[in-house]
């Protein structure tokens, strides 16, 4: 491919790319570098405390491109779930007073094994989130994560599925992130990045290295992680299918164990989950 | 979930689950736990003997659900393409030899950065071994991976990309596979099942396990990956984004490093790659 590089003036240290870094340190670090902008992370900031990392960033001069990270709707309990929209609006805050127009949100991840109510939870979040943020001028933008972090960080994890969100509020106060690790595997992606024109409040830039250990012997038997098996299985036979259902797991764990054990394990997981 | 179990007449023992295991063993293992049914893998095949391991099988009264697999189309050579074909239709006969109706392919990688070309050159795959397929009456099962396997095993990452391809033959002739573990994170998952109704020829049972170590901190410096990271900018660009380009990794080794040795890298690789 041949095309042109992007401006040096629109580069900016995401602080977790130097995370032994202060803000002070990581500030200090752009100005020597001739590095613009600044992304800055809650953790880091409160460190530093609030007011003195704003101080030190707009005295060096630099633009901070956003806030990490509020999000992380969904949760069992409505107080649990209220708590947490108390920490997205201090991080609101936070972001107006860091001189941010951007809260990156990273959404979350299901509580159980139900998608569908953790995916309504990040809406109601979002909705419940963005009236406050529109107030003091501060833009929420959505983070679809990779699907492999789902369990760990986000069951928002397509620009799709983000921007169906963000397609309920106005273009300039809830949007997206693009971040190329998130999102590089989609085979909607450039159709989806047009579509959220308007709605891109940031790029972040970093490439994939192939997960250790090898993924291909992370799989579990039925009913040792968070799959919906059974509604899954359903629904495949709501669309007439019919026919066998095999267990196929890639685990050394279980190649290391008897295989009448495994067999009967199967059978017994077979009927609780399948 | 309240729901019924599926009827034990259905389960089928992939023979992976039972790594360690010979065709004779896994056969004699399905026949002792009273398993009807077993997916064959052509390695294993291979090590019995064709036509000794599908002898074993019918006389042990087994029926065999799946001859796994096929695939691995994209190559950077017409010539290895055309290896790879060759060896699909050998997959083809092997699964016809063996009494079962499904060849399940696992579609391959890209051999480059060049998603958009590693999946065309899987549709011409699929396309050029459909009718040979179709003669010897062996349906071509396309199994969708999860994207975090994409660069080990499947450009083809979702059942909607899966099915697209298969809506371009006879519904008979080539569908899906459904394994729970590479599509449970779909948000378009029920939908897309019940547009593959017809075309289900396989079903996929197991359990997603937290990959480790954490996966979070698996993020490389821009361009020692295989993302399309300047292409993906170019397109957020021409969808009205010119704002700041942050530079995100966590990644263990590039934090124990000299924080400005960082910055120069990134910088270095921001002009080329981003």
């Amino acid at each position: 491919m041949v095309s042109d590089s992007p401006e040096l003036s629109r580069l900016s240290l995401n602080q977790k790319t130097t995370n032994g870094w202060s803000v002070r340190e990581a500030t200090e670090g752009c100005v020597r570098a001739g590095i613009p902008w600044i992304g800055l992370w809650r953790d880091k900031v409160s460190e530093t405390g609030l007011s003195e990392s704003a101080r030190i960033v707009r005295d060096a001069g630099l633009r901070v491109s956003s806030l990490c990270r509020g999000g992380m709707f969904p949760a069992t309990t409505a107080a649990e779930r209220r708590a947490r929209l108390d920490d997205n609006r201090r991080a609101v805050e936070e972001a107006a007073n860091l001189g941010t127009a951007v809260l990156v949100l990273v959404c979350g991840p299901a509580p159980d094994r139900d998608l569908e109510s953790a995916r309504s939870m990040v809406e109601e979040g979002v909705g419940a989130l963005a009236p406050h943020a529109a107030e003091v001028g501060v833009k929420l933008a959505i983070e679809p994560f990779h699907p492999v972090l789902m369990q760990e960080r986000s069951v928002i994890v397509s620009l799709a599925q983000a921007l169906d969100i963000a397609a309920q509020f106005e273009s300039d106060r809830v949007g997206v992130v693009v971040d190329v690790y998130h999102v590089f595997w989609d085979p909607d992606l450039y159709r989806q990045i047009a579509r959220a024109s308007g709605r891109i409040f940031g790029f972040h830039a970093n490439d994939w290295l192939p997960p250790k250990p090898d993924l291909l012997l992370s799989r579990a038997m039925m009913g040792d992680g968070p799959i919906e098996i059974r509604r899954i299985r359903e629904a495949v036979d709501a669309a007439g299918y019919a026919g066998p259902l095999e267990v196929e797991i890639f685990n050394q764990a279980v190649w290391d164990s008897p295989g009448d054990e495994v067999l009967d394990r199967m059978k017994e997981r077979y009927l609780q989950h399948v």
